[in-house]
């Protein structure tokens, strides 16, 4: 404990901000190198989210001490920027338990403290959401303040720009803090990313603007309605200096900016300049990802989220022996080997090209990549105008952001029959990243729209025949899910492609009284399942691997609900309206009785923890289907 | 037919566009005019969107008089504006049968014409599939021309800023031409609508700018580069001369405007000049909605959809004359009711104050209503922000634009448990609109999200007690979902409003074979069905209002499993997921085989017709139910 002090003399004597508004301004700076060495320090052992936060330390500083938390409202975007408010608001001594089960959460968490005002695992809510906080208090006449702090990533999300373009008709003063580093996990794209960088080359308009402002403010000369007309001609001034447009005062939104985010004392003066004035304000904050940690500095992308490393050498350690390979690789190289064949494929990824690996498509035909930044609607209707003149887009999307594109695939996909192929990436429990992200609900509201095939692989093969199989000629929109992680180690980089034929299931195992239906890789966890039965059940036990839950195989069901007494299905999605339900569904309408015991995520968010952790705790692991089986057998 | 030469002698003529490019320029003053007049003459007969689509008209020849359709493509953005496009490209002669059960569709619809590129029934997805279409030109090298026409209102859409921010960054050469008439169905909002008045107000800079264009590419001064140099100085120039701060410039985005969208020649010259530029460029025309129709220009809200009308008056024929009440105007004098003794109230609607009824609300509490423009998520998460800070949101939204919102209520609603009620106006088929507009999937997509309570009335009654009881305490997210139309006359504005039981069905008729289980008004054409039984038949037949598909009422269920020999579900949504599979799910957890049918929409998009003619085609209206009860009485 005493170490602690040593090493974090500053950083050891907050609890809280009200704390951190005790120190002295000239300490900051101090304090600030603290929390980064804390921060460097904890993450080297426990993985987090690294390089984003590092970012935003000065900030989380600056904020802090200049508003009144938690009156005053802090609304993060995405919270990747948010373990230094984390560390300065009561969580210091437990934030080694960050992303762990039952630990605190990678992301601002409401439940977890006040501190917290909103969720924020998706990008681009919090606009909309200060700004409903923010016309709250304005209509119960509060004074408290509300910051929304949004990335540049995070700006060009169609649900920033909605909060944005209403942002200046409501009686609100919300303050919108842009923490611009030039990166949201990968590159930025997009023409507002072009723009900010352009807005922000003439420093020496800036400076001109803010020093007038003060001096006439100083010499009495400023008042709020001058104060207006000032910033009005400050932004005319700047369009003849930088020949850039400014689209927040566009969209009637002062603009101050560009302040250089790793100023603490910078910050502190801005935010007290800015924070008492009326009506919607936009400060626009330079930021370098990873700042103060060299090797997140030299690799942003990287050091996103590093896992285990050295803090002393930026050295990552390898925790994973297994010699497994992803999912998601076995998508980009099968992406990339059928791009090579097939000229009409075109990848599309919603600012996920590392993550969900079509970088390594990008590598090699960068003309037919498509990274649309965070904008997951856009991505899925331009890849539907590509599909319409005949190309085939591949648009891969984590499940839990296709939430944001679901109308696009109803609208502009499924009603036209368009052939293309929709990935979903990071279906089932992701795992640490928690209830925002488990890709949980896909199934269940995939399969009531019209005109679909759903599929999920059992394994890296079937995953690459079913890549290969989406685009073949006339299969319409076709949707495969797969999971965030490691494969099982099937055979699949040097075998033959080959068809699957849609709509149609394998039968794995054959048994007498209990068929196991499963959906995606979660036969695999059956089949361990039931290979641990003693021999005399496992005779009894038959396991079948659907693959597609729309069309689903009926021929196959028949056969199954003669043969057998009961139906067991599973699956890594919700139990409400999934692949079980399809089953139960199917076997009403044939007038068939076989009861069907259903495995699946229950009608409730799933906290965060490691994959084995929450697959254990939902009843979906080895043992609690070998569980189920058993009792079932009875 | 003579008579229609002698009325039309120009529209007579054309049958395709191809026949419109033999006219002289000179003629198209007069044929526009002839298109008008057509329009009004056809929609005073059949109602359709008016005012929209005569202040397109201009425009709309003028793009087939330039670009050659549909080699060219032109993709509108909400086909309310495209009557013209069809009258125009081979559809003149069935012009009437619009919006028909098997006509003409009301939305642009590439099943029905090559001219009709893609599906246009929800805003603000024309840039991003134009640019999609755009992008495949460049990539298979051919010289298409690809336009996308967006109003000011679908501009203010998410998706819509998403497709602008990547317009620049792919090799295209996107038109997108802006048709501003300063509305979207009812008043726009937002600052992008103030930001397109301010950037139209300096006729002088855009004069100065086209004249010196012009004149430098006369005198031979004018090349490709030195265009592109002209332009952005031109812009400079226009934030000196204006004030404003132009957003597409600044998104890297060409600007050309504000021309007059109602001068068909002067459209057709700007046309010709820009058409064959390199790169993205945005072409701003103001027109006005309703234009040459007088009035429809003085009421473009009322005049957006006439219906019948006396073409020579203006004249409104009302054709309804049941008395009976709107559900839309149950809700919008209910809100207001409840609004007057809660002050926490307050209402969001997504550009529908009018369509939702929600201006009854509005005229009276202008603060404490937000019309946010086309902007679903905006709406949701909005809300979500006002309900945090304990106010009681009231966000309306149809049934298939909350689409656009899923993931808002997955992961700013439902995740944080907030206490606010979401209305899905417009659930089920809504007739007339068509596949696009039908509310068929609401049920399917909402029950699987955790932390919901789902309900719908059977009536105007229940309609007004459930938005009664939703705004209670700690009632937690609250979906209540009902119709477009009519209601069935039950007593509902003097009724004291009364609490209904959260997961509590309601018997409204014993019986001992079959009972009858049904989610919203529905259930009155069920009553019906069972009325027209026989005494003895009418005996075995049970009803039951269930209210609530989440959560179900289990004991009721329980009882009803016990005492009859089949379960018969009714419904307005897809069977896929919907109620009926509740139903089932619950069922069969229990182990209970009782036989369930499941009755409601098709696995198949819906097309268009009377509401009347599709509840036949679904099996959906009291015959069809009363069929199947007897069938399942044999």
């Amino acid at each position: 404990m005493s170490d602690t002090k040593d090493k974090y003399p500053l950083l050891s004597s907050i609890e809280y901000p009200s704390d951190l508004r005790e120190l002295d301004k000239s300490q900051l700076p101090a304090l600030c190198s603290e929390l980064r060495s804390f921060i460097v320090d904890a993450l080297s052992r426990n993985p987090g989210h690294l390089a984003s936060s590092l970012g935003a330390v000065e900030l989380t500083v600056a904020l802090h001490y200049v508003f009144d938390t938690p009156t005053d409202k802090l609304v993060w975007d995405v919270g990747h920027q948010a373990y230094a408010h984390k560390i300065l608001t009561g969580r210091k001594d437990v934030f080694e338990t960050i992303r762990h089960f039952h630990g605190l959460s990678g992301f601002p968490s409401p439940k977890e403290s006040g501190y917290d005002t909103f969720v924020a695992g998706h990008a681009s809510n919090s606009i909309s959401a200060a700004l409903g906080m923010a016309v709250a208090g304005k209509l119960e006449n509060k004074r408290d303040k509300v910051v929304a702090v949004i990335g540049d990533g995070a700006m060009t999300g169609g649900l920033a720009f909605e909060g944005l373009n209403n942002v200046c008709v409501n009686p609100n003063n919300l303050l919108i803090v842009l923490n611009d580093n030039n990166m949201s996990i990968d590159m930025p794209v997009g023409g507002m990313s072009k723009y900010l960088t352009d807005i922000t080359t003439s420093r020496f308009y800036n400076d001109f603007r803010f020093k007038s402002y003060h001096l006439l403010r100083k010499i009495g000369l400023m008042n709020d309605s001058k104060k207006n007309k000032l910033m009005r001609m400050g932004t005319s001034i700047k369009n003849n200096v930088s020949g850039s447009h400014n689209i927040f005062e566009g969209l009637n939104i002062r603009y101050f900016g560009q302040v250089d985010g790793h100023d603490v004392l910078q910050l502190v003066k801005v935010l007290n300049d800015i924070k008492d004035f009326e009506g919607p304000r936009v400060l626009h904050i330079k930021t370098v990802k990873g700042k103060g940690y060299e090797p997140a500095e030299k690799d942003a992308i990287v050091w996103h989220a590093p896992g285990l490393f050295v803090p002393e050498t930026g050295e990552r350690i390898k925790s994973d022996k297994s010699g497994l390979v992803r999912y998601q690789d076995v998508f980009g190289q099968t992406l990339l080997d059928l791009a090579e064949r097939n000229e009409k494929i075109i990848g599309i990824t919603p600012a996920m090209p590392t993550g969900c690996s079509m970088n390594i498509m990008a590598e090699k035909m960068p003309n037919r990549v498509f990274d649309v930044g965070i904008a997951e609607g856009h991505a899925v209707t331009f890849s539907a105008g590509l599909a319409k003149e005949g190309l085939m887009p591949f648009c891969n999307i984590y499940s839990s952001f296709m939430q944001r594109a679901y109308d696009n695939v109803i609208h502009d996909v499924a009603l036209q029959k368009l052939n293309m192929v929709i990935c979903l990436d990071r279906a089932g429990l992701v795992g640490q990243d928690g209830p925002t992200h488990h890709g949980a609900f896909d199934i269940a509201y995939m399969r009531p729209i019209p005109n679909l095939t759903i599929a999920s692989p059992l394994n890296e093969r079937e995953l690459r025949d079913l890549l290969y199989t989406a685009q073949l000629p006339d299969k319409g929109p076709f949707v495969i899910r797969y999971p965030r992680g490691k494969g099982v180690g099937a055979e699949w980089r040097d075998a033959e492609m080959k068809e699957i034929k849609i709509g149609k299931g394998v039968t794995l195992k054959e048994g007498t009284d209990i068929a196991v239906l499963t959906f995606g890789p979660l036969g695999n966890e059956a089949a361990n399942a039931i290979d641990e039965l003693d021999e005399k059940e496992r005779g009894k036990v038959g396991l079948y691997n659907m693959r597609f839950v729309k069309p689903i195989d009926t021929q196959l069901l028949d056969e199954i609900s003669l043969r057998y007494k009961k139906i067991l299905t599973v699956e890594d999605g919700v139990r409400t309206g999934g692949f079980g339900s399809a089953v139960l569904e199917y076997l009403s309408d044939k007038g068939c009785a076989i009861p069907v015991i259903r495995l699946g995520l229950p009608d409730s968010f799933i906290e965060h923890g490691t994959p084995a952790e929450l697959y254990k705790l939902t009843g979906l692991d080895k043992d609690a289907i070998k569980e189920s089986i058993c009792q079932n057998l009875k």
